[in-house]
């Protein structure tokens, strides 16, 4: 299945996950290649990604997910993390495009200036903008996974210190989500129903 | 083109639109449609889209994104929010959901139960979650816009607490992000470089 809408309405939340089947390192790395085509303000990519893939990684997060087992069943749980301070890792991270000429040292300079005036001396908005970054390449990656005939599901019920500390996290990794990923099992649930549209969407 | 990876791998976020070329209502509701099959906590589904797509709207937008121009060229320019106070909106969102049968009453009180205990005292939380589930609900928009030949950008680059007020939100809302959609102009940028994954992805 690849047709994005299709890919997009059948995507589910999945609980149940085939515990015979992995992925390769490889598989993993190409799922985030995918997820990293995301956008992100400024193209700062603040973003940073935590692969659980290992029988012992697998346990020590378990209980810091509050046991849901998913984390051990599924082929890999990924740490999702968006990072503050983005105005600090923006000159790397545009350097690139700056360099194959898509933006010019005059639009170059311009962002990097408007990036630390945005971020500099405004935490919230370094935080708000580490989940926005890290939910939209998330979003992406759970379609992407979609795609290759596999399931997902994004978890917010976790504990976000410990994970960070038993992960070793830097001070500006802030763990958006947890996304499992992997191949489905036999007891998922169908989709859930959505509102109708007429509910969540104004025209002016 | 509907391939998923294809799809992911040449979105790019649009400066330049065809003016001339409009989506209808009906257009635009069935993105929004599909923007809403993202997954929420819970099944939250905490957001709500205005679609700006009137010459007046537009024109009232414009000076409050800082005169970003796309915002006029555009079809429409979405408000994506996501909204706080989730716990209070759960019963209702997720009543279709027991009705269906997908949950039964157990789980239904219990994720009712647990939502409340995370939001209730947490407006921290709340801001998370709602900043979460606006991403992750525009993010498949932007996807599902490129499957139709759409091109999309999103935008942070906005008076938050005007837009809030010149188009009458719930002290509720969240603007998350604006989200430009409609025909390409002629001249866009190609899409901006990405870190190599080894820098964005550990394996444990």
């Amino acid at each position: 299945m690849s047709d994005i809408t299709e890919i997009i309405k059948s995507r589910f939340s999945a609980n149940s996950y085939n515990t015979q089947r992995k992925l390769s390192d490889q598989e993993i790395s190409d799922l985030i290649e995918l997820a990293t085509h995301a956008p992100s303000a400024f193209n700062l990519q603040n973003w940073k990604f935590v692969a659980v893939r290992s029988e012992e990684a697998k346990e020590r997060l378990l209980p810091l997910a509050y046991g849901q087992q998913k984390v051990v069943d599924s082929a890999v749980t990924f740490i999702v993390c968006g990072t503050l301070k983005p105005h600090e890792t923006l000159p790397a991270a545009l350097k690139p495009t700056l360099d194959v000429g898509i933006i010019n040292d005059a639009i170059y300079t311009g962002w990097l200036n408007a990036a630390q005036n945005m971020y500099e001396n405004n935490p919230a908005f370094q935080r708000d903008e580490a989940i926005r970054s890290g939910s939209l390449a998330a979003m992406t990656l759970m379609l992407a996974a979609k795609g290759r005939g596999l399931v997902s599901a994004p978890m917010i019920g976790f504990d976000q210190s410990a994970v960070a500390e038993a992960f070793n996290l830097a001070p500006t990794d802030v763990p958006v989500m947890l996304v499992t990923v992997g191949y489905p099992g036999t007891e998922n649930w169908p989709k859930k129903p959505r509102k109708p549209v007429k509910d969540v969407l104004e025209f002016v």
